[in-house]
């Protein structure tokens, strides 16, 4: 059987979503609550997005197996679902800088990672100092000069389409850089907090800080609105990108099609090559 | 001269307000970066609204006096004004958990506390496993069970007006207890989080926490919704009214009257007496 997890964290205190040795990480510690629950079993989760160090998650998805025997008896002798039991339990095994909301029985063909066809993210910037609030210190970045954030759209919507984006990935041999980048906008939101909104269908490594990196720098006036675009050009990793702070960044939800069109989906992501069409730069 | 700084806190690692010996409270890290700005003066800070440990704040307000010559040797060698540069270096040697985010010379008459003719706070409490959202964790409560929130709305309504809070109050010798209650709301906001609205003239101590802390009983349907108003009748502390946590409690805003009536409004307040006419309960 193939459980859903739905969950959201504060990155502040993890080394990113991956388990590393001697590390507190999200994954490391969501499976040890799980193990506890499971009465031993330890699952290996698989996520939809594996957020880097002080990256936060308020719509994150993973998806780990177990076999009949021991999700039936996850539910003891109370009156409830293997669901509303698990749900319950892990809540309180978990820390409180992690959040399983919700639990579920995936559908046939599910897979967090493969079966996702869209990434969300959010940047957030405080760029006055009448902007800081001390309650979000944790997810959003202060800025000490303040930003031209129109500037910074400008450049955004230069970006969006199938490009190859080597200029903003950390290089992984082997591994294409394109990607389609569905949405990249720049706006002031409610309180005035300079935001990125982020969306494609996946992303590859810091390239989410890279694309808000070059828009900070474009915002502060240290390059014109062309520039990240013109970057696209070189086609590999530009040393004059700065990757912006992880704790500026959460990832806010990921999508899945239809229950029919999971297990398709899962064998499009994989059978991916770096091969693919790119929109003309 | 008086100088006004409006600030913000995370009150997660603050003992409150108030100095108090060996414990760190926002008061003493305040005091102690203006000792440093101000070249060893260290003024004392009058506050609009005394926060208990935990409390955060969002919109306090508070002022110190200081002689026209360490005033005008704020600026330093810069071209800016003494305002700016206060506000510049106090960012600079404050910690992340307290920022000042305005500076101004007071008018006449003015006096944070006494001046002051209404107090705002919010409570916030997440009710169900899919509200709790881990970067909120310091300053929303995070409650087992669901609230009712239109009954402790409806038992809130019949709080509003003046009257003697004394069910509602830690006692305190010789002070007064009579408060006028202008509003107290329950709703949810847009994120599905029980909120309460609560603001007037004054607050006793702990007031506010024991009126959510009665509002929850309601909500949980330990007492019915004439309860919290059947309480103030007994004009002492209750036993019964559990003072909800410090966590979920947040300073929202002050008000203050136009220039040409702060000191009439600072006189009237210390005039204030235990004797005055209360609504009829």
């Amino acid at each position: 059987m193939r459980i859903r997890l739905d969950l959201r964290y504060d990155g502040t205190d993890f080394a990113g979503w991956a388990i590393q040795p001697d590390l507190r990480t999200v994954q490391g510690t969501v499976e040890e609550g799980l193990a506890k629950v499971l009465r031993g079993q330890r699952p290996r989760l698989v996520v939809a997005g594996r957020t880097d160090s002080k990256v936060h998650a308020r719509g994150q998805v993973a998806h780990f197996d177990v076999d009949e025997t021991a999700w039936a008896a996850v539910v003891g002798r109370a009156q409830r679902t293997p669901e509303d039991a698990l749900l319950s339990r892990l809540t309180g095994v978990l820390p409180s800088d992690v959040v399983v909301h919700n639990v579920s029985v995936a559908p046939e063909g599910f897979d967090a990672r493969f079966s996702a066809t869209m990434r969300h993210y959010r940047y957030r910037i405080a760029d006055a100092v009448a902007l800081r609030d001390p309650l979000r210190r944790r997810d959003v970045l202060w800025s000490r000069r303040q930003l031209d954030v129109s500037a910074m759209n400008a450049a955004a919507q230069q970006l969006v389409g199938r490009h190859d984006f080597a200029a903003y990935c950390r290089p992984r041999p082997g591994a294409t850089t394109i990607r389609t980048l569905t949405e990249f906008v720049w706006e002031r939101d409610d309180d005035g907090l300079a935001v990125a909104t982020v969306r494609a269908d996946a992303f590859c490594h810091s390239m989410v800080r890279a694309l808000v990196g070059a828009g900070i720098a474009v915002g502060e006036g240290k390059h014109d609105v062309q520039w990240p675009r013109e970057l696209l050009r070189a086609k590999e990793r530009s040393s004059s990108v700065t990757v912006a702070p992880g704790h500026g960044l959460t990832l806010e939800g990921v999508d899945y099609p239809e229950a029919s069109q999971l297990a398709v989906r899962a064998q499009q992501t994989r059978a991916r090559r770096a091969t693919d069409d790119v929109d003309s730069i």
